[in-house]
């Protein structure tokens, strides 16, 4: 079991990077708002110390860095009225996908949107429990799954609907997997400290506006279920991050559409962990420096 | 540009994993008949030496560690006759999917078959030309695209019909990403060697007799327009591993179909490179020690 609470990587003021436990202030729950973490030496998946020492936070980044992930799994389809919305049957079995670690961004991170993700309409957001793999696991039960379980971020799995579906031949990845469109964070809480990962509010807020609102009470496979399932046969490691599914609200499944423009800004939540905050920033657009 | 010729991954007589240039015997052009090697020290996508010290070759493994190793990319109908026999469309764009690292392994590895993937019909093989990523690139041009890579080597894209498209929920992932479903090798020959990956005969032998005899000039998206491609918006990093595509003769697309059985072995090849060998393992069976 992980000594830490709640995981965060971070810029120090002192100008280093860190992976520390963060001090929250009084009262609050989000971890967006750590101001103070103590460091954390050692390897985050086995041996480590949290140590005494505080280091004050600049910036919150993304909870692991790069070489610290190798794969990225996402469901599709895993809340019902998502999947109603989408014009999709209710899966029989977890639908899966994946997302290149590259697409991974930290939680104030803009979300870059390339020239050929601006051909087409449908940019879309995405908010969704994150999981990450603490341990190895395969063929791990149904009631032994959460014992492999980091802790959870809360991400956005940023979708372009046109690329994702009629352009992409019919495989998801290609729309979903463009660099930082898979925001993740603020940081990861310890699955000791969420113990029921399944009743927990999750929303999305667009330029301030409420338009994904459920909790996870509601998802058709849960996160032991999901866990089981992906083990079977395939060797889950350490890092490994599973987007669990979205919730109804997604702008492709509105009359009309809402699709996400330059400047646009995204919060998704998960109670219990916290909030992430990104801007769309087209490619080119004079605000943009890609 | 890298100074070896032919890169393997093996345990040595010594007992140790080395990573070394193969010295083939003369006259030989298949890497998987590699006796000798000379040992590479340092970094194999930086700053490294192809040393003098020989080492004698007791096993070929897996080209790449596991940790040099964070995403596969995989292309789906990238042959005609391939799309043709799959009751698909010639694609307008390149169709792209994922498998997890944990799906590769080294060139005379089990195939090993779960549970689960033996419920059903339609375990298949697919010989494919595998590009490694060897430099770091994100918008190259069809033009530049080959100086980013590393060098090629011959995979098994092993796929399981029946979870691939109608228990996936039509994404191809979970049928293609168990554990040892990718393995690839024998060894990467470096881009300096192969200057032409576009005019090399690929097949596939089943239990010796051939079932996939193509060759890679009739891809759809040749690899310069692959890499090119995938690389719009989304950074490919050294070590990134990507499949690129079938040619026809696949199990699926015969009258009967011809699935693979527990035991079967099977061969792909791709010239200038060399053969992998793999035999299909049951989990369960009797010689299967899963």
């Amino acid at each position: 079991m992980p000594s830490f609470t709640r995981l965060v990587r971070f810029l120090a003021t002192d100008g280093n990077v860190y992976y520390g436990d963060a001090n929250l202030p009084e009262g609050e729950a989000d971890i967006a708002k750590t101001t103070k973490a103590r460091i954390i030496t050692g390897n985050i998946f086995g041996k480590h110390d949290v140590t005494d020492q505080v280091a004050i936070v600049r910036l919150l980044l993304s909870p692991l860095a790069l070489e610290d992930v190798q794969t990225v799994r996402c469901l599709g389809l895993n809340y019902a009225l998502h999947a109603k919305e989408s014009n999709m049957a209710i899966p029989k079995y977890p639908v899966l996908f994946y997302k290149p670690v590259t697409s991974l961004s930290g939680p104030t991170d803009p979300i870059p949107v390339h020239a050929l993700a601006q051909e087409g309409e449908g940019l879309d957001y995405e908010c969704e429990l994150v999981a990450v793999i603490g341990k190895v696991c395969r063929d791990v039960s149904e009631a032994d799954a959460l014992d492999h379980v980091l802790g959870y971020a809360v991400g956005n799995d940023v979708s372009h609907r046109d690329w994702q579906i009629a352009k992409g031949g019919g495989q998801w990845s290609l729309g979903k997997g463009f660099d930082g469109w898979a925001p993740y964070g603020p940081g990861i809480v310890s699955s000791h400290i969420i113990k029921d990962p399944q009743a927990l509010r999750i929303s999305t807020k667009l330029n301030g506006k409420t338009v994904q609102d459920s909790n996870t009470s509601d998802m058709i496979f849960n996160i032991r279920q999901t866990i089981a399932f992906l083990s079977k046969g395939t060797t889950l490691l350490p890092g490994d991050v599973i987007f669990t599914g979205t919730p109804s609200g997604v702008g492709m499944g509105r009359n009309p559409k809402l699709w996400l423009k330059d400047g646009d800004v995204v919060e998704v939540s998960l109670e219990g962990v916290g909030t992430i905050k990104n801007r769309v920033e087209f490619a080119g657009s004079p605000r943009s420096k890609l």
